[in-house]
């Protein structure tokens, strides 16, 4: 079962001091690029896959996504979610992703930021996705990087020549990290590049887009804490097509 | 212009020291891996796009494939692997992948050992492996990991627990890596898996798997040196399909 971390009081106070958590998906840097991989939303039914706040709800609805489905297993964040909208066209649904079943074939996107790493059996989340989503849907997620995730307790390094580097092991050997992230204790799975891509492949999807975030110079500009980012990715970003 | 280091006497000499260039594909750890994206040979018309001393294309003869053609730009190379067969069904071609011509529709599978990285101009090559295969056709490769090829000394580091940890940094930032393999001043191209990924799908490819290798239980009791390479991949292998 599925640590739900989330709904740890401590956790939650902690998550919401985060700027993604303040500031919605603008606060998050990888944004632009997750927004990049996204189909056309006008019209379109869509599914978020460990919605949190509901930041991308309200988002999809506002550029023109005639339904919204979020999903989450902390009722602590749905709570914040539902207190955020009365759009009657956004439900949200308290949900464990683990044991997740959908309607079939009825979304043309489904979307997951940051939450399919925290899944033990994502082999079957990723069928059951793709049998609720409608021929040539898009399913379009963030995940933290297999090389961020690796070592159970990630940290820079400085080299000799005094520059950060990112001390990579474990890398090959799959399974729970238990590590620092906001507090002690937080469970996340780690696969690696190619597990991603070989379930997708495997749940029938085909891979369309991967990318490997690091920041742009106007981010580095902005906010220049970012740039050592580029050292290595802090997220994975794929779309796939069923 | 790339390199042409195989044409350098003291990295010739050095490089046929290799187990692998000794043993040939027995000698190549990854090779079972490697051997296992493959398709069907029997009756196949291949290509070897960095053949080296020709150990491919004279096991696709072996099993089965009715024509094999070899390219490699080093003059040392092909005089090995000329001397080796004279089986009338394999050609060795000395040509430069940054600026191959291939004929069009022609071969049912392409394969590439450890060459890939070398390449510039690797959009340009993909896109021409991608009109010489026939419809169906497999593209099967293996490179350096990018993982492996971030940082130009790639050396491994004792942590605190006096384990072996690989540190990373440069991982976003491609292009040319001049470094010691063999000898000093060997340049290879550094390239996220993305990258890699991406430009196949721009060349028009599907991803049909991706291996991060590691060795297995049985190569480690053989070899225990081999144990380390599980903390990060060497090396990553492809294969795809027009």
């Amino acid at each position: 079962m599925t640590q739900n971390i989330y709904d740890n009081e401590e956790f939650f106070a902690r998550y919401g001091e985060l700027l993604r958590s303040r500031e919605g998906l603008s606060g998050a840097p990888e944004w632009p690029a997750l927004r990049a991989l996204l189909p056309e939303l006008r019209g379109i039914e869509a599914v978020d896959l460990g919605c949190g706040y509901g930041w991308f709800c309200r988002w999809a609805r506002r550029h023109g996504a005639a339904r919204v489905v979020g999903i989450d297993v902390s009722e602590k964040m749905l709570a914040r979610a539902r207190a955020t909208t009365d759009d009657p066209a956004i439900t949200y649904l308290g949900e464990d992703l683990e044991r997740l079943t959908l309607p079939a074939a009825s979304f043309a996107l489904a979307y997951s930021s940051l939450a399919l790493h925290y899944i033990e059996h994502l082999d079957a989340l990723l069928a059951e996705v793709h049998r609720s989503l409608a021929p040539g849907g898009s399913l379009v997620f963030s995940v933290e990087h297999p090389i961020f995730m690796a070592r159970s307790e990630p940290n820079w390094v400085l080299n000799a020549a005094g520059r950060k580097t990112w001390p990579v092991d474990r890398y090959l050997e799959e399974g729970p990290r238990a590590g620092e992230w906001l507090m002690t204790g937080v469970v996340k799975q780690h696969r690696t590049v190619a597990t991603y891509v070989n379930m997708l492949l495997r749940a029938g999807f085909t891979v369309s887009r991967i990318e490997e975030w690091g920041p742009s110079d106007e981010q580095i500009a902005e906010r220049p804490a970012l740039a050592e980012e580029r050292q290595r990715p802090p997220f994975l970003l794929i779309a796939a097509r069923r």
